[in-house]
Order: C-alpha cells, then sequence, then structure tokens
C-alpha cells in the first residue's frame, strides 16, 4: 500500500501514529496548513516546513484552473512546481461543489463548473478528478463528493449520498486501473442524519480505499451537529486507516475530533484569522488591530515558540497591521501556523502519554 | 565620536571600509533596505538580517505621524518597537518635502506638513527634527532639508540652500546641545548647479557633521545630471567621514557613485519592483507577470544565493504573482533585496582587491 498507516499510541478512542508517504512522515494526528494554489498565502515552503508543518493541503478545483494540470505535470508535477517537498493532498473539488453553488451544475456524469474566474465551462467526472491528482503526483488524493448545504432534508441528502458514493465507486475503479504515487481517500457524506452517515462509512470502508474522511461538515450546522457527526462516523471506518475530518476548524473542534480517533486536520481559519489581525492564543483570540493592542509591549503570546513572538511586540503587530499590510499579514500568519502545528505537537504528547482527557477539558468550550 | 568610520581599503577615489554605530557595524559601500514605517515591506526583521542587511532605513515623517514618536520613545526606542537590532538610519522627512508639495507649507522657522493621513498638521522645525530622531534613539539622524523639485532655477535652488543650510546650523547646534546615541548627518543641496553642490559642500564640511550626505537627487533629473552632482560634491567633502548617496538607485548608478567615493545607498526600487512583479538579476530586469514566465522551470536568477531561487521556480513565482500577491510579493522582495545586497558585497570585494574598474565596466550603461 503506497500509503503505510502506523498508529504509535492511543488514548481512548484517540490515537498517535505516522502516516508514511512517498513525500515523507507525517505525524498524527496533524493539521494541514491550507495552500490552495500551491502555497499557504505569505509564506514560502521553507518557512512553512520551519513552522513544524509536514504536510500542506492543496485545491485541485483552483489548480485546475490556474495554472492547469497539464502546466504542472510539465513542469515535474505539484511538488517540483510548488516548492514544497514534503506530502502534499489535494481537496477534489467538492467542498467547491457547495461553495460554488451557483456556478456548477451536477448530473450523473460529474460537476461543470463555471470558472469563478472567467465563466469557462470545467467539466469534472470522478474518473477525472483522480487522474488529474495522479498527474499533479499528490500523496493523498480525494474522491469528487457532492458536499451538500445545511440544512438539508432527509430525502434530499439521501440522495446527494447515494451518487456521492457511486462516484466514489467509480473514482476506486480508475484509480486502481492507473493508480497515483500516493493514496486515495473516501469522503462520507450524510449531513446530520445517523442513518446517512453510518450507512455511507459503511459502503466506503467495503471499497478498501487508503484512507476516509468525513466531509460536510463546516457548512453552517451547529457545533452539536458537526460533533454529532464526528461520533457517529468515525467508529464506523476501518480503525487501521488514517481518518480525517475536512475543514475542522477551532481548536475545541480538533481536540473534540481527536477524541473520537480522528487524524487529520485542514482549516483556513488560522491562516485567514491572521490576514484579518485576530490572532490565537491559548488565553484567547486577540483581535491586533483593536487601540489597546498599541502600546503592548509584550509578545502575542509569552513563551510562544513562533518567529513572530520572537520577533516583534503586540504594538508593533497592531501598526503594522494597520499600516503595512504585508509584513502584518506574514507575521500574523506565522504566529497562527505555529500556534496550529504546536497544539497537535501536545496533542499527539498527550496522546502517548495518556493524559489527552485532561488537555480535552482544557480545550473544550 | 559615536560613529567610527574607518576607511579599510581604496581604489581610485572608492572606498570600503567599516562604520562602527551603537548598534553594530556596517561595512561600506552599503546599501540600506527601505522600511518606511519601521519594517520592510513583507520582510520581518530577521529576514532581514538573513539576507545580509546590516543596516535598515526608515523615516522620521511617517513614523511621527504613525504611532508618533512619543509612543515609540515609550517602548523603548525604535531598535525595541520595530524588532530590528541593527543600525538604523532616519530620513528627516526632506524628501516629503518635495513628494508631498502640496501638503505642506515652509518658512524660515521649518515645515508644516498636512498630514496625507488625516490633513492634521505637523510642524516641525530642524531642531525638532533632530530632537525627535535622537528620541527614536536612531544611530544616524539626518538634518532637515529643502529638496526641491527639478528642474529649479538657479536663483531659486540658491535661495532654497541657502535655507536649508541655515536649518543645518540650527540642526548641528541643537544636536551639540543634546546629542543623540548615534550620529548626524548634513545634507548637500544644491540642484544641478557645480557652483551651489560645491559651496553648500563646503559650507557643512566646515560644521563637522558625522557624515554627509547628497540629497536633490531621483526627483527627475536625467541621469547625467545626477551623475554629475556627485562628481561635483563628492570630492569637496570630508574624506575621513562617510558620504551618503540618498534615494539612488539602480545598480549602474550605485556603482558610478561608488567609483566617486560615495559609502552608503538607500532606495525603494528594489522593493517596490518585486511588488510589481519586477525581479532583478544580472542578465536585467525580468517582468515576471509576462505569459513568457508561466512554463519557466528556472530560478528567478541561475546561480543566485537567495532563498527564493533556492525554493520556486519562475513559472511559480509567476503563478503567485498573479494569483496570490502575498506570497508572490514576499518572494520577490527577499529576491530583490538580496540582489543588492550581494551586488554590494561583489562592490567592497572589488575595492578591496583593487578590481572596481572591471565591475564598473560591467555594470555601466
Amino acid at each position: 500500500m503506497p500509503l503505510e498507516f502506523a498508529i504509535t499510541g492511543t488514548d481512548g478512542a484517540a490515537r498517535t501514529g505516522v502516516l508514511a508517504t512517498p513525500h515523507g512522515e507525517v505525524r498524527t494526528p496533524a493539521f494541514m496548513p491550507v495552500g490552495t494554489l500551491g502555497a499557504v498565502k505569505g509564506v514560502p515552503p521553507a518557512q512553512l516546513r520551519a513552522l513544524g508543518a509536514e504536510v500542506m493541503l492543496a485545491n485541485l478545483y483552483h489548480l485546475a484552473l490556474r495554472p492547469g494540470v497539464d502546466l504542472i505535470e510539465e513542469l515535474g508535477g505539484l511538488h517540483a512546481w510548488s516548492g514544497w517537498s514534503g506530502p502534499i493532498l489535494t481537496d477534489s473539488g467538492g467542498f467547491q461543489v457547495f461553495s460554488l453553488g451557483h456556478l456548477r451544475q451536477l448530473d450523473e456524469s460529474g460537476v461543470t463548473f463555471r470558472s469563478h474566474l472567467d465563466g469557462a465551462a470545467l467539466h469534472l467526472a470522478p474518473e477525472d478528478v483522480v487522474d488529474l491528482q495522479r498527474r499533479l503526483g499528490v500523496d493523498v488524493a480525494m474522491v469528487l463528493d457532492e458536499c451538500p448545504p445545511w440544512p438539508v432534508t432527509h430525502e434530499a441528502a439521501a440522495a446527494s449520498l447515494a451518487r456521492t458514493n457511486r462516484w466514489a465507486v467509480r473514482a476506486r475503479e480508475e484509480w486502481a486501473r492507473q493508480p497515483g504515487p500516493g493514496g486515495l481517500f473516501a469522503i462520507v457524506q450524510g449531513s446530520s442524519f445517523l442513518d446517512l452517515r453510518e450507512s455511507s462509512a459503511r459502503e466506503l470502508a467495503a471499497l478498501a480505499f487508503d484512507g476516509y474522511a468525513i466531509g460536510g461538515v463546516s457548512v453552517g450546522e451547529p457545533a452539536a451537529e458537526r460533533r454529532a457527526a464526528v461520533e457517529w462516523t468515525t467508529p464506523v471506518l476501518p480503525a487501521e486507516r488514517p481518518r480525517y475530518l475536512m475543514g475542522v476548524g477551532y481548536p475545541h473542534d480538533i481536540i473534540h475530533a481527536v477524541a473520537c480517533g480522528i487524524d487529520l486536520f485542514d482549516c483556513v481559519l488560522p491562516a485567514r484569522n491572521a490576514r484579518h489581525g485576530v490572532l490565537f492564543t491559548r488565553g484567547g483570540a486577540l483581535k491586533l488591530k483593536g487601540a489597546a493592542f498599541r502600546t503592548d509591549p509584550r509578545p502575542v503570546e509569552e513563551g510562544c515558540g513562533c518567529p513572530t513572538c520572537a520577533q516583534v511586540s503586540r504594538a508593533f503587530l497592531h501598526h503594522l497591521l494597520r499600516w503595512d499590510a504585508l509584513t502584518g499579514q506574514v507575521l500574523a500568519t506565522l504566529h497562527n501556523l505555529w500556534f496550529y502545528l504546536d497544539f497537535m505537537r501536545e496533542v499527539r504528547e498527550s496522546i502517548a502519554s495518556g493524559t489527552l482527557t485532561e488537555l480535552v477539558s482544557r480545550w473544550s468550550i
């Protein structure tokens, strides 16, 4: 199997381990910074590595539009082109089926996007999506799915899910016919319905994917529904394969999911919030553009090991975020990504030492 | 004297040496990256140091408006506030007398700016300008001068120059009364007039400043006039003190000035051009947003030691500059600053080894 996954420790349902990919190992539970277009905004690849990131997420839909998969393949694949030599997971475009709702049409054959840039049509069949990710040379490819909006009726969710699972079968067959260098993950949908989540997880597990994702969360649903979806779905997924909760989230949501047995996470939150001047700390988020920080000589977080806290005060970061967006956004992003990656280190250590419960209680809200 | 300047080698009129400041040594000839608001746009202090920068330039006028000198002083001075622990030179606001022409009024007492941000009035007397720089704790403070526009009549240039030199006397006296931790540089004006440049240089030299700048260039004049001003003025300036050519410029202008005996340079060009996608190379500037670079797998410059060329191709930088401004501008800025700083290393080595003529002929246009 191209993706070896070794669980090295457990604490309740939580596990810590190592996912070995063609481009290196990822210690789990892991957070994957989002580099939609091939780079995390403001963070060149060497700096991303220096922050402790072991895997980056990119987005097939966006890369297919610009610069196009043909070009990336011609230039040696996504790793060579982007300069990020570590493991890469690409999202399939399924989330864009949700987020670009007015710009796409779905039918049994797949999805047709109207480019959000120039309106050009882009048709993606489930087979195309895995082929394109194979040609990008990614370590983890995702199947094409439909991510329904929230709320949705049981009937609509069931119909959508049935098609998503038929697409997963086609993707699995295509991948078996011509596999990529890495692995292929399935995506469990089913919205807020226990029966759909469970049946989908069982159906997909039977297809022996390299890993399994929980999708259809972070689409506007209440936290309790998001958590329920994780609690229902995770135990049904094969224990020996990596599990990925897509697009989640805040630390308190991540740690809840870790306790349920999730291994991989991605979210735009740390980088996007940073660009808006919102900095994460263990004491809560700070809105650094606020006047109170103008004269605050302390680092963003006392004791933080990030390059930002080592270099500048809250006062100077406040000044930069207000008047020098480029430098301010870069420094804020470095802090927030460090915060998330450091939090995941703490999560892994807690599982290894059997003290996750304490960490969960410290972070739960 | 707070600024020790040791000349360690010469080649014709060119010299190489070391300027020792309260915050460390600067090898000359040196290029000072421009951090108008306390940081070079997109380059946190540790990265600026890693690029090889030994001194940064900031701007009193801009810092006086935001966040204000009171606040910076309260937070420990410009070094502590900005996180840049190396030497800092601040421009006095004289260039803004030129660039914000419609927003300021001049009289014998000094200059009154209307803030370009909110219209608030800011009056700066020559004495205020040195006091404010002393309170910032900078290593090199500049006198307040009037930078006349180009072209200007001899009569107007002479009148402006006379006032600038009267201001210099007042600044020198104020600095003697209450000196800052570093040194104070005078600024020679005189536009394109040989007699004015020479008389101004003689007058200021007699006042025993810690260093001397040539101002009033890079204001729209033809290259030949700019070069003539340098050729006329430099020999009149005290040989044992550092000489600074303000706001210049392209490498071919810098190397001409070095050959005349200039030691310090600053310019927004490398960083500003980078943000617009124009990258410097020894083979000429590349407009990286051009379609030709979309598929170019080479680094910006073969053999370049900068972090950008080590990480990404022209093709990926083209993609970022078009679609991910934050990352693209950061990577482009890193390359261009490295290019300038590396060029100055080459300049220093050429002077030390007596081979500057070869370098001049390679760079002259």
